[in-house]
């Protein structure tokens, strides 16, 4: 493979996650062109000395590197080869990282299709939220061709504290980040089932969460999201509707094997039931309001 | 409060858990006196320095604490109140330490009783296992009145890691407990669903562990129980039966008060099916065999 123009990176998507690793990039030296479907957006990152594009296309004019932070694999689909895509305007032999959460039959999909077009993509999804995002410290769960790897690790470095090489061919990283959420997901409402529970039989949230932060009960997702409900501060850092979405991937996923999985169909139904009753675009620890006979800690 | 003659410990209840507890206790200079209901059990102990009682009421003769670390509730009140009990043994002004996993509505019927008998019951759960038993690093989630603590607190330092004083009364120590042992419980379940799920969709298990024990997914509880099915390891170090029992107490105790527990209800179904199919006295990482379709890890 021959060496691509990797100094400029088009970025599509520019929500919370994806300004700040465009920010990263801009930061380690890379040209950027952004795009996103609201125009602020890609506006407001040339101030800080990106280039806005009006299209994915434009996004991609010349581009090494292609990062696709969108909300779904519908939209990636639609940024790469839809009416105005990337993937014609790429410089040759470019690498297509596809960050955002997509079932890894849709990572495996758009793999085939990039690679007839003479690209390579790097099925790259991440953990870390807009937190590192924003400090480069995210983890990479990604899988694709030994040359993806080499063409993207300036890139991937800017922004990533841990990038895992899960293998050769894209799925597996889409796979790995599925059971990272639904390990998330169904941790964040046990621990609001646990803390509603201990509530109630009249324990002291703040003593609980001591306790529990210090024993075999623990998890990340409690340690850190249980932390909002004890502050009683429910601004999104990742929404409810995220969970919705991302547990119901999984589920998905697993139904198409026909295979059970009863503990994230039960949580999947708490966030639906949190996200209907009003809290969609609260925090994701409001699923804690779900539960009804308690008094939850207030706003400090 | 007068001095206790705290030198002399009863300990009744000499399981894994017990037995180990009782020789921290020896190894600090107490005079223990075991009782168990396999008479085995205390000969085995009394070699190693201890007194074997043939009764609850001979193992708390003239003691100023009681350790008390028996099944569940039913067998807590037998040893305390029943025919050849421990209670009308006891020194003056003693401590009852109970620390098996009961009901917090128990813990404090049982301190009713033992104050209106002239003694101080701590409701003193712990969590560790048998590896924090045998190395004295246990932790005690713990209330009861000031004076049981300061009386107990030589015996508690001998077993403990870390003593939470959750409050002045009894019942807050085993609400507490049972928070955690739902979370433990669920995560465990989670776990299992997570990897049995990543290992159906292509992902090498072993991968699996490294990347969620670094990320948002993690767990204790993964981190802990999922080295178990990786090394196809199921020796009992806790049996699947003590999740169908904690478990089964977290909903009773939800279910007095007619409080919802969607998790740790579908956790508990799990942790029956494993036991109906004949994993209950495996190691609880067996709750993964429930599910169909994939190939564990082999004994390695």
């Amino acid at each position: 493979m021959t060496e691509t123009s990797s100094g400029t990176v088009g970025v599509i998507g520019l929500g919370a996650m994806g300004t700040g690793m465009a920010r990263r990039l801009l930061g380690a030296g890379f040209a950027v062109q952004g795009f996103d479907v609201r125009p602020d957006a890609a506006s407001a990152l040339a101030a800080e000395g990106a280039t806005a594009a009006a299209s994915p296309a434009a996004a991609g004019q010349g581009a090494g590197l292609l990062l696709v932070m969108v909300v779904n694999a519908a939209q990636a689909e639609a940024v790469l080869f839809g009416p105005d895509g990337a993937i014609p305007s790429l410089a040759p032999n470019a690498v297509v990282i596809l960050s955002c959460t997509v079932p890894a039959a849709a990572a495996r999909a758009l793999g085939e299709r990039v690679a007839a077009a003479g690209h390579l993509l790097l099925d790259a999804p991440v953990s870390g939220g807009t937190v590192g995002a924003d400090g480069g410290s995210l983890t990479f769960m990604a899988s694709g061709a030994p040359a993806a790897f080499a063409n993207a690790e300036a890139a991937l470095a800017a922004m990533a504290g841990k990038v895992y090489r899960l293998g050769d061919e894209p799925g597996i990283g889409s796979t790995v980040k599925a059971v990272n959420q639904l390990l998330a997901g169904v941790h964040l409402a046990t621990a609001a089932e646990a803390m509603a529970f201990g509530t109630r039989a009249g324990a002291d949230p703040q003593t609980l969460y001591e306790v529990i932060s210090n024993s075999a009960g623990n998890s990340w997702m409690f340690e850190n999201r249980m932390a909002h409900v004890l502050a009683g501060d429910y601004t999104p850092l990742s929404a409810v509707d995220i969970f919705v979405k991302d547990l119901g991937l999984v589920l998905d996923t697993a139904r198409a094997t026909k295979f059970p999985l009863p503990l994230s169909a039960t949580a999947h139904q708490m966030f639906m039931q949190a996200s209907t009753a009003g809290h969609g675009r609260e925090d994701d620890s409001a699923v804690i309001k779900i539960f009804p006979g308690i008094t939850l800690p207030a706003a400090i």
